[in-house]
């Protein structure tokens, strides 16, 4: 195991970047090359990043014996083929989320993941966010009694995608964490949505999932929203939990409140008010935790929080979500055999 | 026609007495009975309003001449028997909403109505809410362009009803409020929720409501949330509104902002952003409103905003909403024999 | 001692219609007779209350053997000479804020109830609201360290009242409040302001307390502002809090954060960030609470919190506060002759 | 006049590398050398920016015929000397605020300006703010009327500085903004404040100033608060204006509400409301519309907005605010010797 590990990353567009500083920041990893079809985008990571090599020849990374894993930041329907070389190639790897458009790709990586013996993380950052983090610890802390329901809002004005719905685009994010934060897998998914801007692109997706234990989760994503609105509330059977990553401070809040019990002539009494607590969340950068999870599981062998089946698992909620957007909102089975593995 | 306009009001619960008060603070009108079988209540009232007679036996009103109009503001059930008892003893009547709990009762109070030749007002108050009026009166002179789809959050820890769900409770305010914005009937209706507080009372419920202009509306109705929430977001194709009841200033602000055009390299400059304008509101009180309303529909002969068939069209949505609970969220037809009137 | 306390009230312009409200709905009290020199206020006294007696007579009240006490809720140029009556004719006596425009007044109303054994309490509202004594609270329990100082923003567009300038409209809050927390009598005042609707009638004033104890205390008090503001920041050594009075929520927070000291190359680590916590408040009017301090105060024989001596502090502060905007913003000593108690 | 103007930028601390980032972006000139005394953060400059030639003696800088301008980045004491020194060599010189310690070195400074014919710009950043820009086109439109007051809050938490007060540190963003606004000079300054961390150090400072037309500005100024404020408001004799420079939308809002004119039985209608227009603040960076300022001003030698003169109005308000403070908040004429220009 080397001291440094040496990446790779595959794909220069919007989000590769961000990779490449954060990898450079991180100890413990140095960014060593970067590919990408377009020469433009090779010369802008050149000048921010005058020691990585680029190419425009991705298996040159692959090819590379120095190079440890590979950050795959390309576009979903490449990741399958992508990792599958990489991990032939006996390189780690890292995919951006979502792993696969397809449950069927995202299973063949994880199996090429185990053949080659190899570290597989996808990049759903949301779970190394601080604050989705402290959340997490407060549910496991029992912190609000039994989970009932979880409702997002994720929604702006926003860069309208051509090739994926809104609900592969913002999509992941909500159900990363909502199964992150319950820890169970879902029963049932439906997808109301509509095409306004482009004909058949959603731009705007009501999204539920209900779970085995009763719980219930719902989302709004949207791109035709006037404000950005970053808001998960969760409801528990004796506090409430909002997040709010809009805010700089007090992104998560505690409410000390619930339903007591309900009896004929104290109706209006019914519930309890109480104290609000906010717990300070530090202000590290989520992908910046990301790396560092990723650089630390590699190192060690361990498993990441995001490993290739909690990948699989978020792409079989939206693979879902399209059964039910297209049949006109049907609740349909998260195992679309009704088999559970 | 009485320059004055004699009012029984019966029902002295919860929200009753606001009528009460209403009606004495309005001109043209005056409360001059009350019934409630319960005693207490009445000596309340008799405290309040001490020039209003009080009565267990609600017929007295009906029988007594001197009374032009009875408002009915009783649970839901006892509405149709009381209007059309009331339209036979020749009152003009307002009905608490919703209309009924049926649409077969529903249409038999506007028959009933019909055949008496009487004023029916059905109390949607927030159709007389100056927010509510000034987006409307946007919306009519073009203002936001085609109405995209109206998103509700209605929720906060409140009071828990025993004979009726969260749909039923808080959902005829999101449609009576939608169907006077767009001025279209539904083309189908969709509901999900849970029970969480009791075995069998829905405390939570996304409803979700499509139109033949290809509008969609969708409304988060709970009893379970940690804060009060009441903000509706009308996106049109050229601008967006939002209407926040819980502002105390700024309840309603148009965003001079939309979705110009997308083409290829420029997706990240596809919106455009703008002003934001925040009409002034007139603070009056909507129930106030409500009540000149129909003192002035019944002086005129005039049909109220809020109508028998407006009434109908709620309890249509609210029935439809129940039938796709009980069916797992499926899709419903707003006209359940698919044939329109 | 009478079980319940038959209280006259002098004065039914704006505030005293509260007063009688919630006499009467106090355990203890009955409000019996209001005085007032207008006949229509008077009948709109007895619309609302009408077991009450009216007259515009004052001196009926204090001829009437019945009545135990009176609360003057009078132009403050009238407190002393109706005080002193009310002590003469034995009757316990409310004085609204502020107890007098004069020092020595205010003065002469405290040798009047001393002379007749009476109880004497001035009508400081804000010392019962219960945000107020939640942050007092934290405070005795040392839960801030030391005070350092408050800020306080009272502003919005308002009524200008004719015979008084803001200072002492706006100003006996944030004295009282200030004062109150503190339990320090102050050092020096501070005031500077700016007549720009009335010529002669000061619209905004910036006040400025010293205290013995190095403590500092600001008010922005505006006739003039955009958007009403009721704001106080406390900041001690160790945390602060924000009491936000236009909050229906989180009307406290308490903020675990300080700075802890300053060493050469931490700069931009010196201050420590932390949880912030929001107590549950009450919602239970403070005038409520105020009236039944007064009641129980009168029954015990008990002190009130805001006694004589708090409402005499109070006049200190604004005559102080007059001098210095009459000297251009000088500071002037709160004991004009240097002279301490 | 070249076409790219060369700079050199004197002090790498922690304002001077934005500085350098930003003569990168900006079309029309090269930031081409960096001098500082410490070779760690001369070695971070040639880390990010490998092309900056860099050199612990600033003369170098002076000596070098290719350099066109000089950017002065350090601590204020040096400024004079330091800028003195560019001037002789030829140099246009950008000194970051405030312009000096003292007004005699200030007017020192300018008076080298004018002997070398080279341009001088003072670092006032605020005034090429969108947001702060486009307030004084409002006014400037007469969009308010006539000025009232202008309060401004400054606060949090924040870095404690050891050599300045917050005057010196925050002040003269008010300073400048204000003079800027209101375009008169002004009569008086007031400035009140307290060391609560620091024995020597004011860290909360409030400062009022008076001008010749009878408008009044007041500012908070605090290293010792609990969240951060960055909110001016503007009161004019028609409407209002609020510049919260802390949100990310709605940063600027005109409240179209006044006082219309008192009458005596009306005093609770005296004022009026209405609409409120919050205009699209462009999100270009200050910093970057300062310096294309500074560059533009060199290649055509028009008179920069942030002139020598306006940086010395700045300095004459922050010294006549420290004699204020050393004499326990007197008022000070702004011009010491009671002389106008």
């Amino acid at each position: 195991m080397p001291e440094i590990l040496r990446v790779g990353v595959i794909g220069a567009g919007y989000w590769g970047p961000n990779l490449v500083r954060n990898l450079s920041e991180a100890p413990g990893a140095d960014p060593v090359a970067v590919a990408d079809l377009s020469p433009e985008r090779l010369e802008s990571i050149r000048k921010r990043f005058p020691a990585v090599r680029t190419t425009t020849d991705h298996t040159e990374l692959f090819d590379d014996p120095k190079i440890d894993a590979v950050c795959i930041v390309t576009p979903v329907g490449t990741h399958r083929r992508l990792a599958e070389e990489a991990f032939r190639a006996g390189k780690h790897v890292f995919v951006e989320k979502p792993l696969a458009g397809k449950t069927a790709d995202a299973e063949a990586i994880i199996r090429a993941a185990e053949a080659a013996g190899k570290t597989l993380m996808v990049g759903h950052t949301f779970v190394y966010n601080p604050a989705v983090v402290a959340v997490k610890e407060i549910l496991d802390a029992d912190g609000v009694g039994r989970v009932q329901y979880i409702d997002s809002q994720r929604v702006n004005l926003g860069l309208h995608q051509f090739d994926i719905n809104v609900l592969w685009d913002l999509g992941p994010h909500d159900v990363s964490i909502t199964l992150y934060w319950l820890g169970e897998e879902p029963e049932w998914i439906q997808a109301t949505g509509a095409c306004f801007v482009q004909s058949d692109i959603e731009d705007v997706v009501f999204l539920m999932i209900g779970f085995p234990s009763g719980a219930l989760a719902h989302a709004h994503l949207s791109w035709l929203a006037p404000s950005k609105l970053r808001t998960m509330t969760v409801t528990g059977s004796k506090k409430m939990i909002v997040y709010d990553d809009v805010q700089a401070v007090e992104k998560v809040k505690v409410y000390d409140q619930g339903v007591d019990k309900l009896s004929g002539e104290e109706l209006r009494r019914s519930y309890r008010a109480g104290d609000i607590h906010s717990p300070r969340i530090a202000v590290t950068e989520a992908l910046q935790l990301e790396m560092r999870h990723f650089i630390d599981c590699v190192a060690k062998g361990k498993r990441p929080r995001s490993d290739g089946e909690a990948g699989l698992r978020v792409v079989r909620v939206l693979e879902a979500g399209m059964r039910s957007l297209r049949s006109g909102g049907a609740r349909v089975a998260y195992h679309p055999e009704g088999v559970r593995a």
